[in-house]
């Protein structure tokens, strides 16, 4: 089971949380510099140092382009390393939990993706992985300034840490804008996620940290993990003070949105977006009751353009034809789970 | 059974077909002239001359206002007559095919109302009742105005023949003001019926015959029915005429009537002539398949406001509350419907 189909905890607002570490080997260039063959004796060198831990490796220049875009829906790879060239190899262990891309921007991403807010554990699950990586690998550190990285703004720790969150309500009420001042203020950022108009239409923000230098790694969780509490608490209240009038009108909104996502027979993926953010609060206000949070979650993904032709074996030419499979997907997906 | 709730022919263009006469006794004044004690007169020699025909009889003015209009709504009696005072009464037969209203405009005004294009089926029920009071009472007759009336516009053979059809695609053609026109030069009339919107919405239309002096009941039948199988013709042709593109956005647009009819959980009147309007097409053309016409026929009838009232016992006070219980009535008999 990928991260997106498991129940995760606190998930009327949070859906997943990721932790990711760039590392490099010392006597490699970094970056452009590499020739295919120093590239490829580096994915041999993590390969070795990653046997007996279950990682499955592929060769991403094996992939179709749709496979690789595939797996960047799933956010097990990055958009940049499934349109890239060149020698790159992906890992992935503990049911798509970790996953390595050897040769990104850096020798070597390792990230760890869960759902819910899980930081601690996704850092647990990350770290354990790194320190083997340590032990095996002559990974580039340098006292002063910590893991060595391509590009600067990762020097240090090395670590990102994110938490992807649902916050229609702190949306619609129109406090994003300055929730995002008050994150850059903490050396947090803040941004849509989940590709174009997941923000807009999805609600979905990412919020992740800033700085890598100069904190230390526990510093990083605690502050993470206390501010999205912190935005947790306030999209909730937001979501109960909707009373009257007001939360009837909004019921309606929710219970027509599932009539359109099962009966729709062509969804574009802004309106599936759209229709995500009513159905997940529905869940969460018990409006709903029929389909569950990772259901929808694991649909979400599966709709996804690539994800689509990868699993229907379909290749839609036109965005009509796409918007029709999807719809077509998704009665499909919903019929199945309904009688399950 | 009422005419709504049973299948009938071409039920993908026409909903029912209707016969009325209009009769009145000898020595007793038309209209307003008339006293309450010969009023109550009049009902009795009509419940007398009923007898053993299985008429049940109702006085209007035991029934509450809402229960008159839901008789209203079910095209049983008029608006007129439901909304009116003084003594007056209503005679059902047939499982409410034949009714009978005692003193509305005229003393009598019998009706059969049959689903489908039947016009010479519900001519037959009429007239083989009105034989049966041309016996048993003095109606009112002149060898050369025919049938005396209190409008001067039912003299002649006193009798109203019209059927209900639903036009979308002649509708959305832009074609209806034309079709109008034509049937005027025919001496028939074409209206919006069932209510305010239900033109607009609906795309549901009444056609009958402007001229009831000088012309024998034949050939109102015959010309009726003939220009309606024309009309039907044109309609069917245009809806066919849909193809490609255009055809999938009707699929799509259709479906997701379906989805929002059994998801909302508010529906104005008005958005229920327009779902009605796409669910009735979807039927007729296979994309909706476990909603038969006439349980779309009865849901839209039992949806109007008194009706609703009448089969709830609830009596909402705003118009908030009424589409919220319209709502909900919609997605229970839905629900009853599916799993029957």
């Amino acid at each position: 089971m990928a991260w997106y189909q498991v129940k995760g905890n606190n998930e009327d607002t949070v859906i997943s949380s990721r932790i990711r570490f760039a590392r490099n080997l010392q006597g490699y260039p970094f970056g452009k510099g590499l020739s295919p063959e120093k590239a490829n004796e580096i994915i041999s060198m993590i390969e070795q140092a990653l046997e007996g831990l279950d990682f499955l490796k592929t060769d991403m220049n094996a992939l179709s382009p749709t496979a690789a875009r595939a797996l960047a829906e799933q956010h097990l790879i990055s958009p940049n390393f499934a349109a890239a060239t060149g020698p790159r190899a992906l890992f992935r262990a503990d049911g798509k939990s970790l996953s390595l891309m050897a040769l990104e921007e850096d020798h070597i991403r390792l990230q760890c993706i869960l759902p819910g807010l899980s930081l601690y554990d996704a850092y647990r699950l990350a770290a354990a992985c790194d320190d083997r990586l340590d032990e095996k690998l002559p990974i580039a550190f340098d006292e002063e300034l910590g893991y060595l990285t391509r590009c600067p703004t990762n020097l240090g720790t090395g670590m990102r840490a994110s938490v992807m969150l649902f916050l229609p309500a702190l949306t619609d009420a129109g406090y994003i804008p300055s929730l995002a001042e008050q994150l850059a203020k903490l050396g947090l950022t803040m941004r849509g996620t989940f590709g174009e108009g997941s923000a807009a239409h999805g609600a979905l923000y990412q919020i992740s940290n800033q700085v890598t230098l100069g904190v230390s790694e526990e510093d990083i969780l605690h502050k993470l993990t206390e501010t999205v509490e912190n935005i947790i608490g306030k999209e909730r209240r937001l979501r109960k003070a909707v009373t009257g009038e007001a939360a009837l009108l909004r019921e309606d909104r929710i219970s027509r949105a599932e009539g359109t996502l099962r009966y729709a027979r062509r969804l574009t993926s802004e309106e599936l977006f759209s229709l995500y953010r009513d159905l997940k609060q529905g869940i969460a206000l018990g409006i709903v009751t029929d389909i569950t949070s990772e259901t929808l979650n694991a649909l979400l993904i599966a709709a996804m353009p690539a994800m689509l032709t990868e699993h229907s074996g379909e290749h839609p030419q036109t965005p009509a034809a796409r918007d029709a499979l999807r719809a077509k997907f998704i009665k499909q997906a919903l019929e199945v789970k309904t009688h399950e």
